[in-house]
């Protein structure tokens, strides 16, 4: 049987390619534990290459399964493509075993494809900051596009979505479909829209819905009008020109500097939630300690008030 | 012109009931600032002698006129007694002036009620910190009774009203008031359970479905079925009997310990609350600090990493 490997061997295998220590690390990071901060460390100076894309939309909206699609595209053309799968409803995941998303297993045998799910796991902070990690290390390693997909549309999900350096957006044909995703937030975060299962009726209507949502909205103030594309994720139609839409948005914020500052807002968003998940921790330990149980008791017995005794506990915090 | 008191100086002219010395404290408590600290050091020796009753239900439902029937009664008992009046959803109170508490004004010119509004002046934690701070005031200048009267029963008022030795709560007549009761948590810290307005029809359905509610919780858990008495505030018809109830709380709950453990539950709470807003302050100051700037510069120019940035960070703080 082959000994525990430490953080730095698993990243060292990884570095290699080994699925297993990659996906041992994603693990680790998940779990929020202190090996995440470790593993932060050693990706972060070898991160910052990869080209983030965000996949959001309604439970049932053909996310999977347009995100196969898409897959299937750029491996056509012999990138390299890493997946996350970010469901914050469920407390653990299979790992590789990915439930629903059948779909995505036609690249399952694929070594340039790696595809994982994320899930809360409980621990405060959860996926806002285990999400971040996880992109980064599926950078360091060495894939050139890392793509967010999330199970649904929820508060947590959106922030995640919204938070890729492009961000698409799925909806499907139908009357008020496209109200529900501004509804959610989803207009201000699309950069790229997709009416996926278009072959269906309606298809006209949700076009022309978001078209007039873009048209009141303030989306163009960073000059760029989200395009609408219209796929249909089951036999593949249309991947290709989410790719094509995906790379002129890229092209875009790469030429105005909108990407650099965006990334930017993101960094200084990440180390805000870290700094404030470690004082969150501290407060938690704090309250669990003998310190705390002694002066509680003073507090009760009236010999220390309970400013005082805050001063008391507050003073033992150390970094 | 006189000069400006410090606290120590306002602390010794409230125990020597000077009411501008008092309201005076209870403002700067209300702010929220350093001296709330000072002048909880100060009461906090002083005090756990007066017994507080919470007075709490829905707008309109007659709280205020049944507050002031009940001061009515208990001054021809020539109690001294101590009102706040709280309001969460108000940016700032009137201090002396109460607003629509009318009624109330016919204690204005009685040198034995206090009554006072609090509300929450936007700041870090709220009511939920001055409110305990401010009952110990008056607890420590001497005042035997303090009455905690809510102006809605939302979550943090129905806190407020539920931290109180014994708490009452107001219900009209008509179908479904005590459902509405029920949704809002009113069940889980009634104590005494007042029908106000019982002359209108429906008192008697309003107290079968309290009854039927009762039966249904667990609240006899503590030995303790909470009465159901009806009043009509207008006239004061039934503020004895409120009162009655009240002091058979009292009496039980001295008699079996449960006073003592809510007491110390409850100093146990706020200790915890002045911990969690005392980091909550230190963060929020950390992130507009030049220290802040500085790594958070190092952080976007990739020279530290962000786990590395959060614990030079934390390491700034101190007690």
């Amino acid at each position: 049987m082959q000994a525990k490997r430490t953080v730095d061997e698993l990243f060292t295998a990884a570095l290699r390619r080994e699925r297993p220590a990659l996906a041992r690390l994603l693990s680790l990071i998940e779990r929020g534990s202190n090996d995440a901060r470790s593993i932060g460390r050693l990706s972060f100076p070898l991160s910052g290459n990869a080209y983030t894309v965000g996949i959001t939309g309604a439970p049932g909206a053909g996310k999977s399964t347009l995100t196969s699609a898409i897959i299937g595209h750029v491996r056509s053309r012999t990138l390299e493509v890493a997946v996350l799968a970010v469901d914050p409803s469920s407390p653990f995941t299979g790992g590789a075993i990915l439930g629903d998303r059948v779909r995505m297993q036609d690249h399952a045998t694929d070594d340039g494809v790696f595809i994982r799910s994320m899930a809360t796991r409980g621990h405060l902070g959860g996926l806002s900051l285990s999400t971040p990690e996880a992109i980064r290390l599926l950078d360091a390693v060495g894939y050139p596009w890392v793509m967010i997909e999330t199970v649904g549309v929820g508060q947590v999900e959106v922030e995640i979505a919204g938070k890729a350096d492009t961000t698409v957006v799925v909806v499907n044909p139908g009357w008020g479909d496209a109200v529900e995703a501004a509804k959610a937030g989803l207009m201000e975060i699309a950069d790229v829209f997709v009416i996926n299962k278009s072959d269906r009726s309606g298809a006209e209507q949700t076009r022309h819905d978001l078209e007039a949502m873009l048209d009141l909205s303030d989306r163009p103030r960073d000059g760029w009008r989200p395009p609408i594309v219209s796929t249909v994720g089951t036999t593949g139609q249309g991947a290709n020109d989410v790719w094509a839409a995906v790379l002129d948005h890229r092209a875009a914020v790469t030429a105005d500097g909108t990407l650099i500052r965006r990334r930017e807002v993101r960094l200084h968003d990440e180390l805000r939630d870290i700094v404030a998940r470690r004082l969150e921790q501290r407060a938690l330990a704090m309250f669990g300690s003998e310190r705390w149980e002694s002066i509680r008791h003073d507090v009760l017995q009236r010999t220390v008030d309970p400013w005082s005794a805050a001063d008391a506990l507050l003073s033992t915090i150390e970094a």
